[in-house]
């Protein structure tokens, strides 16, 4: 680009869309570059999404893992936050299309647009079984689950009170093993001695996954350990079983090899489908890209897109791959860990590209993977950086689990409250963001 | 009552309606009692009011000030909670009935249903001008105050930015002020350097308020204070200033003794009337009595209802008045201590009924009344036993009224909580509750 003596260079202007782990550490990265970057987000706050399942079962208050990202970015000057929903992106325009309020032109555009849940096209079940990956969805839940015990408590038919104590989570991943197991615990141990109708330890909790085991991601063996520590707390695991059908009154199951069978449930959680933001189908037709079978976007090795290096897509929202010399590429898991680190190479590539100098490509450092399960249960197995695997589960697996969560929270405020706020709840037993607003049934709830 | 001597006495029914500070100390004060106490509420949890406007402000989280009812009496066990929405209450067959969910029987009527905001007939203002009174309420002013810069920093067009940089505060009683001194505190210590395009710092917040003084509760000379505090702070405040219209686009005010004149606003807020709960004049009506023009129920001076001993009413439901010898019946103001005073009387006066004795006149103990107006600022008129007022203001009065706040918060858990968020506020000038998960403008925004 040139420019005559009195027209001021103008700065290379980058939009980032997305507050997520991805977009905010792609922003972190370019706290430096003689960039101006504007920061678009639907929500005006980061969610520390591995907590999230925490709101979800009143454990934690929401601010407690939601930070406002003006404020993350105040002294980063070369920042502009903006709230807004993107509508569409015009790769040959330049310009992100904002829902009602215009367009941001870029020379430079980050999409880390993330996940939602997938009903796996059954999106009737969407209001019968909510998932967990925003506040909202969260204080949903909180609601259902407390309403459902506040129902069972009112309700003087033996059969329809135990619907009412009958609680499903779908989904054996890391979010299912964590609601269920800390369902199991409020049952258990927060809520005896509350109610005088009902004994809230008598509520069941189910775990329904269709695959043969919990934890797909984990070794064998810690899935084996993860399925025992959630019988112990009282959990009932259903592998090999996949949901045919739910309404307002329960769920259909088919375990392999078995015949259907009827759970009848009034508060049922869904944790089993993950699929890519739509804006990434929307990206691929207007650069003329693919997605996989989750609406991921194929992304080159340097993480931008075919034919549009000015384009570079981070987090949940890429179906990247990890390159490690002499090794056949990997995909990469759907963790924070990555996205943080897509965020990263992003900026580096393209500062690299500002500087007329080769990009690189990704490599994944996996660190391992750790799961939470309840009280004092947890996997973990650490990836070390000379290759051994170093597992544990239980109690240490717990505690560590534990700090590193609260290690990685946003903000120093933040981590103190959620230490507190564990410590206060671990030694009562106690859940101290029990709020319902709003005590209406649920639309469907019949 | 008579019975034979094989079917067991049948316990007393006591029937709580409301769970706010009158309705929880009547249920705590018959403790010991040889009842059975049934405590039914339309949320699950006991909200700390004095301290909603911080929630509203986004200082706290909503689980700091919101206890839940059943956790509080879980040890109490001749109290059962429902949650549950008085729907009318049959008082020929002593029958509470709930919207959907059957009747509750009565020997005993505690009434503790508190109040709402009264728009003075204007109901159309309720969606333009959100009053404060449940959390819900306190969400979404939260919402459009945080919404209304954000909306600002995306305008272009200086006026209209400057409408979404208005705030108004109509109704200049202790929420008004703590409100409006909250506001300017947010514009001008916390958001500033947070923002690119907008300096929040120039953003506007007005008190209006009918009458020729802000807190008229107050005595004149701390009425005065507060305005110069408010002022201080950067609040315009306009006394003697009606408002007649409100709409989406603002507001005009009729000052006394002047010309009718229009304030553009994007964020009004209504701190000005307070009416009854509806379930006062049904209980009226039923009861063949009367209510005052708030809706309050007046009340025996014992506190029960005329030609019904079994039906009280205490807290903001009941027009009382304070027996002290000698001196002519005073009125009771509508705070919390007097709610308190009231729901242990009403305890105390069931328990007379029960043993056959003379019931006890209501004595309002005033200890005196204190606001607070912003950072290190508020008015404080004790009253102390000897009958001497103590009247300060600013920095110590802030403090005072600091720990008074924080000593009657509802557990230890929430008194740390608040202490600590408070603490970290007050260094920080930071508030850490800014969550909004919803930008969509409001209905009416336009």
């Amino acid at each position: 680009m040139q420019h005559g003596p009195d027209v001021p260079a103008r700065r290379t202007r980058v939009v980032i869309v997305g507050c997520g782990f991805g977009g905010l550490e792609a922003a972190r990265a370019l706290r430096d570059a003689p960039v101006d970057i504007t920061l678009v987000d639907r929500t005006n706050h980061h969610l520390f999404q591995p907590l999230l399942y925490q709101v979800a079962t009143a454990g934690l208050s929401a601010p407690a893992i939601a930070a406002p990202v003006r404020h993350l970015f105040r002294k980063q000057s070369n920042v502009t936050t903006l709230l807004g929903e993107v509508a569409s992106i015009d790769a040959q325009q330049h310009l992100v299309h904002l829902a009602g309020d215009g367009a941001l032109p870029y020379d430079h555009l980050v999409v880390s647009a993330g996940a939602t849940h997938s009903y796996f096209g059954r999106d009737d079940w969407a209001p019968l079984a909510p998932g967990l990956k925003t506040l909202d969805d969260a204080f949903e839940i909180r609601r259902r689950v407390l309403l459902a015990f506040e129902a069972a408590e009112k309700e003087s038919d033996p059969a329809r009170r135990s619907d009412w104590l009958t609680f499903v989570v779908i989904g054996g991943g890391p979010t299912g093993v964590e609601m269920a197991g800390t369902l199991a615990e409020i049952a258990r141990h927060t809520l005896p001695g509350e109610f005088r109708r009902i004994d809230p330890a008598s509520a069941r909790v189910l775990l329904v996954e269709g695959s043969p085991r919990v934890l797909q991601a984990m070794p064998e063996d810690l899935s084996r350990r993860a399925a025992q520590q959630l019988k112990k707390l009282g959990v009932e695991v259903r592998t090999d079983s996949r949901v045919t059908s739910i309404d307002a009154r329960g769920l259909a199951v088919h375990p392999a090899g078995g015949a259907p069978y009827r759970i009848p449930s009034r508060c049922i959680v869904w944790a089993a489908g993950v699929a890519a933001s739509p804006l990434g189908r929307q990206l691929a037709q207007a650069t003329g890209t693919q997605v996989d079978r989750a609406g991921r976007v194929l992304v080159e090795p340097d993480l931008s897109l075919p034919g549009h290096p000015e384009i570079s897509v981070v987090g949940d929202l890429a179906a990247a791959r990890s390159f490690v010399p002499g090794r056949e590429p990997a995909p990469v898991p759907g963790v924070s860990p990555a996205a943080k680190q897509m965020g990263r190479l992003a900026a580096t590539n393209l500062l690299h590209r500002l500087a007329g100098e080769a990009t690189e490509a990704f490599r994944y450092r996996d660190y391992g993977n750790l799961a939470t399960i309840g009280r004092n249960a947890a996997v973990v197995d650490l990836t070390m950086p000379w290759g051994r695997h170093v597992k544990f589960s239980g109690y240490p697996a717990w505690l560590f689990w534990l700090f590193a969560h609260i290690w990685f929270l946003i903000g120093f405020r933040n981590r103190i409250v959620v230490l507190f706020d564990w410590a206060a709840a671990y030694w009562s037993h106690q859940r101290y963001a029990r709020v319902v607003t709003d005590i209406a049934p649920a639309p469907l709830d019949g």
